[in-house]
């Protein structure tokens, strides 16, 4: 049974360095773009920061906007196929200009890049409504040694 | 500028090994699963294959079915971020039990994984409408090796 618990999934985006967000536009069409994130409990927090961006920068934020529902995904590959892996974490996102201490303190902690250049924001926190993961490796494999 | 072409963007594809494909349900939330693809011309191909899966494995096709649009993503993570990058693929989705011989074949001398054992389908065949992508290094600058 390939399928994991959510807290297993949960444990993934603690150890991932980077996640791809998911959102729908207005129109319908999805978006993706990865990001760098913090985990605050059950929220995933990720903000516009000082990293150079495209012109179509602000599409995530418009595309929060107008629909909510987002979806992050981590993953490993390897050309072993039993070792593949991936988790996912379904939410709702919302658009925050000025957030918690907490909030800025998690991506800081996280990210020594943002040591002394906290992101300027905006900040996009998820509330995650459900953590689901996939491993090929039958369930009770040890992790391998680049899952840490 | 950031912003790279799509001949660029198509040349990250060519050499990624995973890419990240988000489709969109009928009630318009997003959905993320890493896939296995080939890049054949404009157009991207990944299957269902011998891989186990979680319960939702047809979730893609579902989605698919309602809703063409898609949107495929392949980035690296480096800790130096001006090393950053990623490409974006969005194109319209077709779901396809019996592929053309070179579909199979494009995965198959891809993958060695599916030497002898094809991918038995269903095929999910993209046709991109845009390749776009994103790099944090100025554009005259060499790409990092690990991008080969």
């Amino acid at each position: 049974m390939p399928r994991r618990t959510s807290q297993w999934a949960r444990a993934r985006f603690e150890e991932c360095r980077i996640a791809r967000l998911a959102t729908v536009s207005r129109d319908g069409t999805p978006h993706l773009v990865p990001v760098v994130f913090a985990v605050i409990g059950d929220t995933v927090v990720t903000a516009v920061d000082h990293k150079p961006k495209s012109t179509d920068r602000l599409r995530r934020l418009t595309n929060v906007a107008a629909e909510p529902r987002v979806c992050l995904l981590v993953d490993a590959y390897d050309e072993d196929w039993s070792r593949l892996w991936w988790a996912r974490a379904d939410g709702r996102a919302e658009v925050v200009d000025e957030p918690a201490t907490e909030v800025v303190a998690a991506l800081a902690e996280r990210y020594q890049q943002y040591e002394g250049r906290p992101p300027r924001g905006p900040y996009v926190l998820i509330g995650i409504e459900r953590w689901s993961g996939w491993s090929a490796a039958p369930e009770d494999t040890a992790p391998p040694e680049e899952w840490a």
